[in-house]
């Protein structure tokens, strides 16, 4: 895979989680990580759908492991006629595409461009999955320049010397910002909620933004307000599972609590990624709940007596009026103009961002 | 000690986890409870002060735990004469009442109680210790009879078959609301945020309510914001660390921003206690910040990376425009007008509750 510089290099390490290599896919399991690094090794399609499922990759991990899955699934057929390879990758890409229902959407937008792939190789008599493999890196490739423009959008907004408040946010995303602060002399320093019940807030993006040499604080989901009040932030800003096209964001559960507070603060709201054609509006949307007992643990200890409840919704929805503009490879706009951006985009981006 | 029924009785077993007995202070160690029962025994009122410094007991149980300490220093120096007895003794109050800087006003008053108490004592040669013992069942009974008319103004607000929000809710006001619902017939359901970095919230409160015999549900402090939008939250309710004269409200951490987020919804806020005749404004109250590198942890896991750095004001401040009503033992009164819940006390209260 082309990596442009070292920082991206550096970032890759944190996303690119999912690697094909003759049968297998190997994804680093950000569950534990940065306490241990370990990987997971899945040796069919129906394992990456699983590690997906449970959560062995996040944030924009499973936009590679979802590909790279569909790649070890051309290779678990690849003995079988031509009809019944198209059989049986279109039956991992539904498998695959619906590991998680919140980005299902875009799931299987990637697991269609899979299976394009699949079919000219097929038609060409080439190799089934290095083309898979191919496109994917293609399309990663393209995504990281959408976010690389992204970026530079977002950094625009923040204030010399200024202090950013950034919620459980994909490290490409954050990564590619702090890479932009540097490019540009901008120095600022990060408050990272620590986004329970997985912790990737403390864990995974704030690990970016130190080993990135930034100055970054975690603090625990219930101090955004207090920090806003006492410690002078000056932009919140998040990534997106799903930016839809009449301005609501789909993100990680905490992100509509916090977009709330921030508007009691009159702290600006950014959230940054490509508004999503799969979603017109948001009743497209369905909302992820997930194992309920997940909540009543913390790294595995056990915080809750035996009878007592769970609840777990994983990703929220904040409306546009808590939005205060959404970063996109256009430029920024505001979250009830979006045709503006479908305009300017005129079709670009509908699958890789 | 005083127990009014089965139910008070039951309650008391969270919070009255102090008690003198020939030599020691023996503190249920909350930091653990429920996954385990464990105390902490203390054998001087310097370690009982640590106790309360550590965090062994928290909520009500430090408003115990500091007579009790006290009762102690009075063992400990026993054997001296009387003036150096009334030396080591407000020597005591002094390290007691500073155990923890948020509380240590009414802490302070709690132990000059309590120096009243063994200047009395000494003054007619009867034992001092069991003078302090004394007037600290007094002081509890006096205080649990405040905190059951506080259930019963606040019980009122709830409506039937209604769903409460409660956040970090010391055991015995949560205990006294819960059986002012059995005793009124009335049905709730609760929603407890899990309260990080301790999580007294899913570990303290909620096995309360559960042992009680409500239906309880556990949820994460980015939560609240998405469980008022879904779940059709009634009423939003605390306890509070100090209720200033002014209206201000001093409470664990993420009270303030639960309160925005209520505010946002039209969820109404009720805090519950006496307002306090030592913070006549915000202006004499000290947020206690803590050890940063505690909220790097969960349950004794390491959370973040080596570098990354920790925040932790343990308290925050919820101003009167947030607190829809302050529920006191005379009747709920507007944060605003505290001034004539100070008429209507004419000057009762000032110590116990």
């Amino acid at each position: 895979m082309e990596r442009a510089d070292k920082d991206l290099a550096f970032m890759l390490q944190y996303e690119n989680v999912a690697w094909f290599d003759g049968g297998q896919v190997r994804i680093l399991d950000r569950r534990v990580y940065p306490a241990r690094t370990e990987f997971v090794t899945c040796r069919t399609h129906k394992e990456v759908a699983q590690a997906i499922t449970d959560m062995v990759t996040q944030s924009a991990g499973p936009f590679t492991a979802a590909p790279m899955g569909m790649a070890l699934a051309a290779w678990e057929c690849r003995d079988l006629g031509e009809e019944a390879q198209r059989a049986f990758l279109a039956d991992a890409a539904n498998t695959i595409a619906n590991a998680r229902p919140t980005t299902a959407k875009r799931m299987r937008a990637l697991c269609d461009e899979c299976l394009l792939a699949a079919d000219a190789a097929l038609k060409s008599g080439s190799d089934v999955p290095q083309a898979i493999v191919n496109r994917t890196i293609e399309m990663n490739n393209e995504r990281y320049g959408l976010i690389d423009r992204i970026a530079h959008f977002l950094v625009e907004k923040f204030p010399q010397g200024g202090t950013v408040m950034t919620f459980c946010f994909a490290e490409t995303i954050v990564g590619m910002m702090l890479r932009e602060c540097r490019r540009t002399g901008k120095e600022i320093k990060l408050f990272c909620p620590e986004t329970r019940p997985y912790f990737q807030g403390a864990r995974l993006t704030a690990t970016v933004c130190y080993d990135m040499g930034f100055d970054v604080t975690v603090i625990s989901d219930n101090m955004p307000a207090f920090v806003m009040k006492n410690e002078g932030v000056d932009i919140f800003t998040t990534a997106a599972d799903a930016i839809c096209l009449d301005g609501h964001v789909v993100n990680k559960i905490g992100t509509f609590q916090t977009a709330i507070v921030a508007k009691h603060f009159g702290v600006p709201y950014y959230v940054t990624g490509a508004p999503d054609f799969a979603h017109p509006t948001v009743d497209t949307v369905k909302i992820e709940m997930r194992d309920p007992e997940f909540v009543l643990q913390a790294m595995g200890v056990r915080i809750a007596a035996e009878g007592v409840k769970g609840y777990y919704p994983s990703f929220d929805i904040t409306p546009p009026e808590l939005v205060t503009g959404v970063a996109t490879p256009e430029g920024i706009f505001s979250p009830f103009e979006l045709d503006k951006y479908v305009a300017a985009t005129d079709g670009k981006y509908r699958v890789v961002v």
